[in-house]
Protein backbone atom coordinates (compact mmCIF):
# COMPACT_ATOMS: atom_id res chain seq x y z
CA UNK A 1 0.00 0.00 0.00
CA UNK A 2 1.13 3.80 -0.82
CA UNK A 3 3.88 5.16 2.00
CA UNK A 4 1.66 8.60 2.67
CA UNK A 5 3.37 11.11 3.31
CA UNK A 6 0.74 14.59 4.12
CA UNK A 7 -2.55 15.40 2.98
CA UNK A 8 -1.34 17.43 0.06
CA UNK A 9 -4.82 19.70 -0.65
CA UNK A 10 -8.64 19.96 -0.56
CA UNK A 11 -10.10 20.92 -4.09
CA UNK A 12 -12.81 23.29 -3.60
CA UNK A 13 -15.12 24.03 -6.73
CA UNK A 14 -16.00 27.43 -7.19
CA UNK A 15 -17.78 29.56 -9.60
CA UNK A 16 -16.45 32.48 -9.22
CA UNK A 17 -12.31 32.32 -8.36
CA UNK A 18 -11.46 36.16 -7.13
CA UNK A 19 -15.22 36.26 -5.38
CA UNK A 20 -13.73 32.96 -3.58
CA UNK A 21 -10.52 34.25 -2.88
CA UNK A 22 -11.97 37.47 -1.11
CA UNK A 23 -14.11 35.18 1.08
CA UNK A 24 -10.74 32.88 1.56
CA UNK A 25 -8.83 35.46 2.25
CA UNK A 26 -11.29 36.91 5.21
CA UNK A 27 -12.02 33.30 6.78
CA UNK A 28 -8.59 32.05 7.16
CA UNK A 29 -7.33 36.17 7.50
CA UNK A 30 -4.18 35.66 4.61
CA UNK A 31 -3.63 36.29 1.09
CA UNK A 32 -3.19 32.85 -0.99
CA UNK A 33 0.04 31.25 -1.23
CA UNK A 34 0.06 30.43 -4.86
CA UNK A 35 -2.06 30.99 -8.30
CA UNK A 36 -1.90 28.61 -10.87
CA UNK A 37 -4.03 28.43 -14.05
CA UNK A 38 -3.82 24.02 -14.69
CA UNK A 39 -4.38 23.75 -18.46
CA UNK A 40 -4.58 20.09 -18.34
CA UNK A 41 -7.42 20.10 -15.84
CA UNK A 42 -9.14 23.71 -17.79
CA UNK A 43 -9.05 25.33 -14.12
CA UNK A 44 -7.56 27.86 -12.78
CA UNK A 45 -6.42 27.85 -9.00
CA UNK A 46 -5.67 29.75 -6.01
CA UNK A 47 -4.30 27.60 -2.95
CA UNK A 48 -4.10 28.83 0.93
CA UNK A 49 -1.40 26.82 3.07
CA UNK A 50 -3.24 25.80 6.21
CA UNK A 51 -0.58 23.95 8.40
CA UNK A 52 1.33 21.42 6.13
CA UNK A 53 -1.52 21.33 3.83
CA UNK A 54 -3.60 23.63 1.25
CA UNK A 55 -7.39 24.50 0.57
CA UNK A 56 -6.97 25.09 -3.46
CA UNK A 57 -9.79 26.78 -4.70
CA UNK A 58 -11.06 25.77 -8.20
CA UNK A 59 -12.18 27.83 -11.15
CA UNK A 60 -13.49 26.07 -14.54
CA UNK A 61 -11.77 27.82 -17.39
CA UNK A 62 -14.41 25.81 -19.89
CA UNK A 63 -17.65 24.48 -18.99
CA UNK A 64 -16.77 20.68 -20.30
CA UNK A 65 -13.91 20.69 -17.73
CA UNK A 66 -14.10 18.49 -14.21
CA UNK A 67 -14.93 21.36 -12.21
CA UNK A 68 -17.68 23.29 -15.11
CA UNK A 69 -19.38 19.91 -14.71
CA UNK A 70 -19.01 19.54 -11.02
CA UNK A 71 -20.74 22.86 -10.65
CA UNK A 72 -23.33 22.36 -13.35
CA UNK A 73 -24.63 18.93 -11.68
CA UNK A 74 -24.71 21.19 -8.27
CA UNK A 75 -26.63 23.51 -9.02
CA UNK A 76 -23.83 26.33 -10.11
CA UNK A 77 -22.68 26.23 -6.78
CA UNK A 78 -19.23 25.31 -5.38
CA UNK A 79 -18.29 22.99 -2.54
CA UNK A 80 -15.82 19.98 -1.46
CA UNK A 81 -14.72 18.59 -5.40
CA UNK A 82 -11.65 16.57 -4.36
CA UNK A 83 -8.58 15.60 -1.48
CA UNK A 84 -5.20 15.09 -2.82
CA UNK A 85 -2.86 12.66 -0.70
CA UNK A 86 0.94 13.52 -1.14
CA UNK A 87 2.50 9.53 -2.01
CA UNK A 88 6.27 8.91 -1.53
CA UNK A 89 6.06 6.99 -4.56
CA UNK A 90 3.22 7.05 -7.02
CA UNK A 91 3.80 4.82 -9.71
CA UNK A 92 4.48 1.97 -6.83
CA UNK A 93 1.09 3.27 -5.17
CA UNK A 94 -0.81 3.15 -8.36
CA UNK A 95 0.80 -0.39 -8.73
CA UNK A 96 -0.57 -1.60 -5.19
CA UNK A 97 -3.95 0.07 -5.67
CA UNK A 98 -4.71 -1.70 -9.36
CA UNK A 99 -3.70 -4.89 -7.30
CA UNK A 100 -5.69 -4.50 -4.16
CA UNK A 101 -8.39 -4.03 -6.85
CA UNK A 102 -9.10 -0.36 -6.46
CA UNK A 103 -10.65 1.37 -9.93
CA UNK A 104 -8.17 4.16 -11.10
CA UNK A 105 -9.51 7.09 -13.16
CA UNK A 106 -5.59 7.38 -14.01
CA UNK A 107 -3.32 4.55 -14.98
CA UNK A 108 -0.40 6.40 -15.21
CA UNK A 109 0.95 9.63 -13.18
CA UNK A 110 0.46 12.99 -15.19
CA UNK A 111 0.97 16.72 -14.73
CA UNK A 112 -0.79 18.76 -12.32
CA UNK A 113 -0.30 21.83 -10.16
CA UNK A 114 2.94 22.77 -9.02
CA UNK A 115 4.51 20.78 -11.64
CA UNK A 116 3.72 17.34 -9.76
CA UNK A 117 3.10 14.15 -10.91
CA UNK A 118 -0.78 13.03 -9.71
CA UNK A 119 -2.90 10.53 -10.25
CA UNK A 120 -6.84 9.95 -9.69
CA UNK A 121 -8.31 7.33 -8.01
CA UNK A 122 -12.08 6.88 -9.10
CA UNK A 123 -14.81 7.71 -6.52
CA UNK A 124 -16.27 4.15 -6.70
CA UNK A 125 -13.44 2.78 -4.94
CA UNK A 126 -13.34 5.38 -2.24
CA UNK A 127 -16.88 5.53 -1.28
CA UNK A 128 -17.93 9.07 -3.23
CA UNK A 129 -14.66 10.43 -2.50
CA UNK A 130 -12.75 11.64 -5.47
CA UNK A 131 -9.15 10.78 -4.20
CA UNK A 132 -5.88 12.73 -5.86
CA UNK A 133 -2.52 10.99 -5.66
CA UNK A 134 0.59 13.20 -6.02
CA UNK A 135 4.30 13.30 -5.85
CA UNK A 136 6.94 16.20 -5.34
CA UNK A 137 8.87 15.97 -8.89
CA UNK B 1 -9.38 36.62 12.11
CA UNK B 2 -8.82 33.23 13.73
CA UNK B 3 -5.51 32.53 14.91
CA UNK B 4 -4.89 29.19 12.85
CA UNK B 5 -3.40 25.83 13.83
CA UNK B 6 -3.67 23.30 11.61
CA UNK B 7 -6.30 21.17 8.95
CA UNK B 8 -7.93 18.98 12.04
CA UNK B 9 -9.88 17.01 9.84
CA UNK B 10 -12.07 16.03 6.50
CA UNK B 11 -15.60 14.78 7.45
CA UNK B 12 -16.38 12.12 4.74
CA UNK B 13 -19.93 11.05 5.25
CA UNK B 14 -20.49 7.32 4.50
CA UNK B 15 -24.03 5.22 4.41
CA UNK B 16 -22.07 2.20 6.16
CA UNK B 17 -18.93 2.45 8.39
CA UNK B 18 -17.84 -1.11 8.70
CA UNK B 19 -17.51 -1.30 4.87
CA UNK B 20 -15.96 2.36 4.68
CA UNK B 21 -13.18 1.65 7.27
CA UNK B 22 -12.48 -1.74 5.33
CA UNK B 23 -11.96 0.55 2.33
CA UNK B 24 -9.56 3.50 3.73
CA UNK B 25 -7.90 0.99 5.85
CA UNK B 26 -6.71 -0.67 2.23
CA UNK B 27 -6.26 2.89 0.70
CA UNK B 28 -4.15 4.05 3.40
CA UNK B 29 -2.55 0.85 4.17
CA UNK B 30 -3.88 1.65 8.26
CA UNK B 31 -6.54 0.66 10.55
CA UNK B 32 -8.31 3.52 12.22
CA UNK B 33 -6.86 5.58 15.07
CA UNK B 34 -10.23 6.43 16.70
CA UNK B 35 -13.77 5.24 17.37
CA UNK B 36 -16.35 7.61 18.39
CA UNK B 37 -20.66 7.64 18.57
CA UNK B 38 -21.15 11.44 18.47
CA UNK B 39 -24.23 11.90 19.80
CA UNK B 40 -25.03 15.18 19.73
CA UNK B 41 -24.17 15.09 15.71
CA UNK B 42 -26.34 11.38 15.14
CA UNK B 43 -23.20 9.71 14.22
CA UNK B 44 -20.46 6.57 14.68
CA UNK B 45 -17.08 8.24 13.17
CA UNK B 46 -13.70 6.29 12.31
CA UNK B 47 -10.89 8.64 12.28
CA UNK B 48 -7.73 7.77 10.04
CA UNK B 49 -4.65 10.08 11.28
CA UNK B 50 -2.73 11.16 7.71
CA UNK B 51 0.22 13.28 9.11
CA UNK B 52 -0.97 15.88 11.26
CA UNK B 53 -4.89 15.80 9.89
CA UNK B 54 -7.05 13.03 10.02
CA UNK B 55 -9.93 11.65 7.95
CA UNK B 56 -13.08 11.15 10.13
CA UNK B 57 -15.60 8.96 8.22
CA UNK B 58 -19.12 9.31 9.53
CA UNK B 59 -22.13 7.09 9.38
CA UNK B 60 -25.46 8.86 10.28
CA UNK B 61 -27.42 6.65 13.37
CA UNK B 62 -30.62 8.58 12.31
CA UNK B 63 -32.46 9.47 9.31
CA UNK B 64 -32.82 13.08 10.55
CA UNK B 65 -29.30 13.44 11.90
CA UNK B 66 -27.02 16.10 9.37
CA UNK B 67 -25.04 12.99 7.89
CA UNK B 68 -28.35 10.92 7.42
CA UNK B 69 -29.73 14.09 5.67
CA UNK B 70 -26.91 14.43 3.43
CA UNK B 71 -26.96 10.97 2.17
CA UNK B 72 -29.94 11.04 1.19
CA UNK B 73 -29.72 14.49 -0.71
CA UNK B 74 -27.19 12.49 -2.86
CA UNK B 75 -29.13 9.41 -3.46
CA UNK B 76 -28.37 7.38 -1.38
CA UNK B 77 -24.32 7.56 -1.57
CA UNK B 78 -21.46 9.35 0.60
CA UNK B 79 -18.86 11.74 -0.05
CA UNK B 80 -17.30 15.26 1.36
CA UNK B 81 -19.62 16.21 3.72
CA UNK B 82 -17.58 18.96 5.98
CA UNK B 83 -13.68 20.22 6.70
CA UNK B 84 -12.47 21.28 9.95
CA UNK B 85 -10.03 24.00 10.97
CA UNK B 86 -8.58 24.02 14.61
CA UNK B 87 -8.05 27.24 15.57
CA UNK B 88 -6.31 28.61 19.08
CA UNK B 89 -9.87 30.65 20.69
CA UNK B 90 -12.73 29.22 19.22
CA UNK B 91 -14.99 32.27 21.47
CA UNK B 92 -12.44 34.92 19.74
CA UNK B 93 -12.76 33.30 15.89
CA UNK B 94 -16.18 33.12 16.02
CA UNK B 95 -16.74 36.59 16.94
CA UNK B 96 -14.37 37.58 14.72
CA UNK B 97 -16.70 35.84 12.34
CA UNK B 98 -19.09 37.52 13.29
CA UNK B 99 -17.97 41.00 13.00
CA UNK B 100 -17.06 40.33 9.11
CA UNK B 101 -20.47 39.48 8.20
CA UNK B 102 -19.79 35.95 7.97
CA UNK B 103 -22.69 33.77 8.78
CA UNK B 104 -22.45 31.21 11.59
CA UNK B 105 -24.70 27.81 12.16
CA UNK B 106 -23.34 27.94 16.19
CA UNK B 107 -23.28 31.19 17.57
CA UNK B 108 -21.78 29.71 20.73
CA UNK B 109 -19.13 26.66 21.02
CA UNK B 110 -20.82 22.94 21.65
CA UNK B 111 -18.85 19.59 22.20
CA UNK B 112 -17.97 17.73 19.11
CA UNK B 113 -15.89 14.04 18.84
CA UNK B 114 -12.52 14.01 20.70
CA UNK B 115 -14.35 16.14 23.82
CA UNK B 116 -13.37 19.09 21.86
CA UNK B 117 -14.88 22.75 21.48
CA UNK B 118 -16.70 22.99 17.81
CA UNK B 119 -18.92 25.35 15.98
CA UNK B 120 -20.12 25.06 12.18
CA UNK B 121 -19.87 28.01 9.60
CA UNK B 122 -22.96 28.27 7.36
CA UNK B 123 -21.91 27.11 3.67
CA UNK B 124 -23.80 30.62 2.82
CA UNK B 125 -20.79 32.15 3.44
CA UNK B 126 -17.86 29.89 2.52
CA UNK B 127 -18.73 29.52 -1.08
CA UNK B 128 -20.98 26.07 -0.61
CA UNK B 129 -17.90 23.74 1.71
CA UNK B 130 -19.22 22.66 5.34
CA UNK B 131 -16.83 24.31 7.93
CA UNK B 132 -16.09 23.68 11.08
CA UNK B 133 -13.69 25.02 13.79
CA UNK B 134 -12.57 23.13 16.30
CA UNK B 135 -10.64 24.10 19.36
CA UNK B 136 -8.44 21.50 21.69
CA UNK B 137 -10.06 21.66 25.28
Amino acid sequence: MPKIKILDHIGIAVPDLAAAIKTYSTLLGKSPDHLEEVVEQKAKTAFFAVDDTHLELLESTSPDGPIGKFIDKNGGRGGLHHICIQVEDLEASLAAYKQAGIQLIDEKPRRGAHGKLIAFVHPKSTGGVLLELSQKS
